[in-house]
């Protein structure tokens, strides 16, 4: 029963996507925030420079332009030339890229996107202060009234306090938060998480405001995603529950 | 962000079940198939030796009699004596265990059985013959009408062809055939799956016919199975549920 990963990339010694399942993580930390939004025209992607999470997004039939601000354009580099199947993501005439830092480039936007999707390296390193009350405090003013945001959050076997205190920080600023789950085998424990808040309160995450029919699933290329998986991804173990909510 | 396992056991040289996990794996094979069923008096279990199957059996308020049949006497000697806390399930006085092979012990048996669970090691070694049509067969006769039989069943990152093939083994034997997933970080992809049949063809897997408060399911200790878990176990990514239904 052995397999294998196909191309993988790694920063800083951590395994950040294989050819293999990365489809699960791109789909699902776009397809979630994108379809609990009715009408998800302005995107912001901060982080995602291999590529990946823009190629999800821009499937999207209602998202209309993506902005994209990666740190470091190395790792943009190094995916056109290794990862293609990823840095197709780049190609679409919707995406705009800016090589910068998204806190800076948050800071100078207000009111602007619909849904903002932070697809970011582990909370504890160069990415830390992605988890932080400042950062959602900054995400909430740049969305449109009604915004919503997703970002990467660990998993439920091995990170509950981090994603406790992520949450909590989340909720200071949106009146709806969750966490949602996907099965991708190449992280720690196969499973990995996303943190999910919408700026309206009747949003509900487990109910999709855009659905899609299998034959529409299947046009948009998705091998993961579907409407029924979204709707069962905000399910939690008990224990996980009972901890979180 | 490194985690230990806890007390590990190992068959010939696979990891079986963790300390720190096994629980997920053990309520799933038995919750799932239990609560398809409406009243699931008497209970057989094939295999199951280190006893967290029936740990986990015996707290379902509507089961009376639970048979084991466990054809390694050593396992459950081992399981006695290194991880008491699944052994425990050897304890109860609804439990009759037997030392012998399954198929043999199936073959004695006709029409007595409302749910039979076969907790085995993976289909490629000394428990290859449970996968089979053959066992499926044998399976169908040793129930009661409208009986249900669950069984390990590898995951559909790395087993789809046996998934596939499996499913297929039982179609011809029952009406209901589904194929519900769990996350296990110590096993490989670090999720599993459970071949669900039953032969009420009114049956339908992913609304249980037994639904459990949160008050009962945490009076009954369980940690990751819930109704809401059960009902979302069934849904699959899109690639897998095109190429199993």
């Amino acid at each position: 029963m052995g397999y294998s990963h196909g191309i993988v990339l790694v920063l800083d010694g951590i395994i950040q996507c294989t050819e293999r399942d990365e489809f699960a993580y791109q789909e699902m930390i776009s397809f979630l925030p994108l379809c609990c939004h009715p009408n998800p025209k302005k995107v912001l992607i901060v982080g995602g420079g291999d590529g990946g999470v823009a190629r999800e997004v821009v499937k999207h039939p209602l998202v209309e332009e993506v902005h994209q601000v990666e740190i470091d354009d190395r790792v943009v580099e190094l995916s056109k030339k290794y990862l293609p199947f990823m840095a197709c993501g780049f190609d679409s005439p919707k995406l705009k890229l800016t090589i910068g830092d998204g806190f800076e480039y948050m800071k100078q936007r207000e009111g602007e996107f619909d849904v903002i999707i932070t697809d970011s390296s582990d909370p504890i390193g160069p990415a830390e202060s992605l988890f932080q009350e400042s950062y959602f405090a900054l995400a909430k003013k740049a969305l449109r009234p009604n915004g919503i945001i997703c970002s990467q959050g660990g998993t439920f076997w091995i990170d509950m306090d981090h994603i406790k205190s992520t949450l909590d920080h989340c909720r200071k600023h949106f009146p709806v938060v969750g966490y949602g789950v996907a099965s991708v085998p190449s992280y720690p424990t196969g499973q990995i998480g996303f943190f999910i808040a919408s700026s309206n309160e009747n949003t509900k995450l487990n109910e999709p405001a855009k659905t899609f029919t299998d034959e529409e699933i299947d046009e948009m290329k998705l091998r993961y995603y579907t409407t029924d998986i979204h709707k069962a991804a905000f399910t939690l173990p008990r224990y996980a529950a009972k901890k979180l909510y």
